[in-house]
């Protein structure tokens, strides 16, 4: 809120609170700043001082005023010739145009990645701190800092398909998910994100197409679109993908690649049925086309829940996944698994964008599984978040909205009957991060769904401003 | 060596031999063995054992009998489509074919990774561990990983743009050689090789041309190569690049980025003058391409060095450097320093491939340099590679060798007057790995040349047996 006994004018006070949002990337290049009246009623300031503010904004080169259309976010960064900017897909300038404020995928990136406020965050992709914190992890930490240890994790490259003793450990647990793979037909990544990337480039050349998932995860979107794919987005059933729409792509696009979350799907939380995925494995040989399934939720997936890897046993199957999601996001610690033929490939990639990774935290993650201490903490957050997510689903049905998807895992797809980016702006005025449902659509279309962390909105407060804002849109 | 007394034949110790040889990819697909006869001579055994010993290979699938040519190793390999092997820019058939023997890229790098033999290996990028070993950066880790600190740099993503501490310390590091950049403007990466990859794909677009250093590093011909770049290799010369043939690049490729080492050369030595250095960002301004400097030799490189980046301000110059030289080659902390327009598309980069990067191990290296101790261990590892220097320059020139550059830094570029792709072969039996000449040649033809490591050439007993095998070639 804006502070009338604050050292600054509330002038200057709004003035940066815009300049903050734009460089955060919050209100994206082209986006439509709100009208004077609008913004002073909003604010509880007068008209006078919007536009004093927004004065201060032109004079700063942050914004644009177009002739009876308003204030507009400048373009100012030169574009990448590559698509190197972080959209999904497309230009944000047409739903900008149609005086909608979209919020950026690298926004939400860099959203989750520092603090908007303290508050817990609606938008948030991992769980919040707090649920991560354990002693186990910096006893295994302790472990491999000892000076002898330290020096040998430290002063050579390391092996180049990454620790063998995490190799070991995710063979071991990767068996129990009934996904065969030996340690050497493993390589360790920088989080599942370079896993993915490692992937693309080994498989694909610039220009082919690859099937996604829609909806689907914004940052896999704008990684492909950058690297120079077309995507074909392939909408997600409760059941698993739509395989007519897949067969048509097939046919007429050759499409080299799939990319999947099967279980916990990302934001529905659907998980794939085995029929699915035998229907779906059976395409895939029909059409010779890869899948790379990115099992990232798995430490909190349901038990006995279908894969697609351990069906095909990685004969076109990759599987990815990392432990952002249960250990330690800043690890970066990911990994993946594929068949002998193809593991040579992928680690020429690795090699080539990283040479290899820190085996230090390798080795710390890979005593946190050998005891069993890492499947008893996700046990233990499995549930809580079950608590959580009856607490979250029963405030947000409160609260009017409706669930596109079954409640399940750690993200609730909901319809909130209001176009979700324009709310996105206005709960950051409150200090909430949403995620609108603009963001997992590769076309990037208005949407009024988004997605929740039910880890972070299990309180009332958020969901009685919710309501508040809802009511006026 | 092969040794009779061992419980395995002779035969059976011979193609276990080539067999590892063939999965380390020292041996590369396409490559020739050695005759019968020359193989019987080298290895002291009789033409019986090694017609035995090829006939394993045969039947291990790894090798394939063409008539009245020889053997040669197996293209097992599917081929990625986008130049996903690691070769430096070619296919390695056409020297192979001439009887010739290459070591692939990737072999080099798998070699540097994990140990060939224990002698100090003069193939070697690095330093040796024991020369980096230190008591400050243990104690630099042990500050981080007390319990709340490893919490706290675990469980967020953290900052997008790497560790705030280390940025800090970074740009005051850099203000030392000249390049003046804020904190905000600097990015770390998980090594100077991820910083040139994050370059890449965030100025270029597949197809586009990239100016390169030949000789120069194969790694970075075969990433260019892999992201569908075209390489035009630029001669360097001991002032700088040879800017007769960049500006006839210029004229007709209008290529978008060049890729230099200024500073200490990779593998010549050379260091550009100041004269060099202004002609060539007058190119750059007239044909409006970029540059990006890789500084990864900066901690042994001579005060007032020449760096396009402080010339240039960072104006179209990029800087990226890391500490696996001097520090840590496992904990793979690089970074780069570009200007706020730049820096931000660079960052979206960066998101998309890995998120963020360890912000640990970020740390321990900020108290490293904040401290003056990495300094102070710069200087001493100096003067232990100056006496190393004179030692190997003194024992190469003894062995026969020509230095086609002026011995400084790191590497010492000689011709042996032989071919270095054979001599690597025969050398790896006694268990040394060498980097011959073809690696730094966009198109790999052969060469008399080869990069040493001075750190790791200071033996007698090394360049004894170089002597004896040249001799007999």
């Amino acid at each position: 809120m804006l502070m009338k006994a604050s050292s600054q004018s509330l002038t200057e006070q709004l003035s940066a609170r815009f300049a903050q949002r734009i460089r955060d990337r919050l209100l994206a290049p082209g986006a439509r700043l709100p009208s004077v009246r609008q913004c002073a009623l909003q604010q509880g300031v007068s008209p006078s001082t919007v536009v004093a503010a927004y004065d201060q904004l032109l004079a700063q080169g942050l914004v644009e005023a177009r002739k009876n259309r308003g204030f507009f976010v400048r373009e100012s960064r030169i574009e990448g010739p590559a698509g190197a900017r972080v959209a999904a897909g497309t230009e944000p300038a047409s739903p900008a145009s149609r005086g909608h404020v979209p919020v950026d995928a690298t926004a939400l990136i860099r959203g989750m990645f520092h603090k908007i406020s303290h508050k817990p965050q609606p938008g948030m992709g991992v769980f919040p701190p707090d649920w991560l914190e354990s002693t186990f992890m910096p006893a295994a930490v302790r472990k491999v800092t000892g000076t002898r240890a330290l020096l040998d994790f430290s002063l050579q490259y390391g092996e180049p398909h990454g620790d063998g003793g995490l190799r070991r450990a995710l063979s071991n647990k990767l068996a129990n998910i009934n996904v065969q793979a030996a340690p050497e037909n493993i390589i360790t990544t920088v989080g599942a994100t370079h896993a993915l990337d490692i992937v693309s480039r080994t498989l694909l050349r610039p220009g082919d197409h690859v099937m996604v998932e829609e909806p689907g995860w914004a940052v896999e979107f704008a990684r492909l679109t950058a690297l120079g794919m077309r995507l074909l987005p392939v909408p997600r059933r409760p059941d698993g993908p739509d395989l007519e729409v897949m067969t048509r792509y097939c046919e007429v696009h050759q499409p080299k690649l799939y990319v999947s979350v099967s279980v916990l799907h990302n934001p529905t939380g659907h998980c794939l049925t085995p029929g699915s995925a035998h229907r779906l494995l059976q395409l895939a040989s029909r059409h010779d086309f890869h899948i790379v399934e990115d099992d990232t939720y798995s430490h909190i997936a349901p038990e006995h829940a279908t894969r697609l890897c351990a069906l095909d046993g990685l004969q076109r199957t990759i599987h990815v996944s990392g432990f952002a999601k249960i250990l330690a996001p800043n690890w970066r610690v990911g990994f993946l698994a594929a068949n002998p033929a193809l593991i040579e490939r992928l680690l020429d990639t690795k090699l080539l964008t990283t040479l290899t990774t820190p085996a230090l935290l390798e080795r710390a993650l890979a005593l946190c599984i050998e005891q069993g201490q890492l499947r008893r903490h996700a046990e233990r957050i499995r549930t809580r978040l079950d608590a959580a997510r009856s607490r979250s689903v029963k405030l947000a049905l409160q609260a009017g909205c409706r669930f596109a998807a079954e409640p399940a895992g750690l993200f609730g797809w909901v319809d909130t009957g209001v176009d979700t980016d324009a709310l996105a702006q206005r709960m950051l005025d409150d200090g909430y991060l949403l995620a609108p449902g603009a963001l997992f659509h590769a076309d990037r279309k208005p949407s009024t769904l988004m997605r929740i962390n039910f880890a972070t909105t299990q309180e009332a407060a958020f969901w009685k401003r919710y309501s508040e804002l809802v009511r006026t849109m």
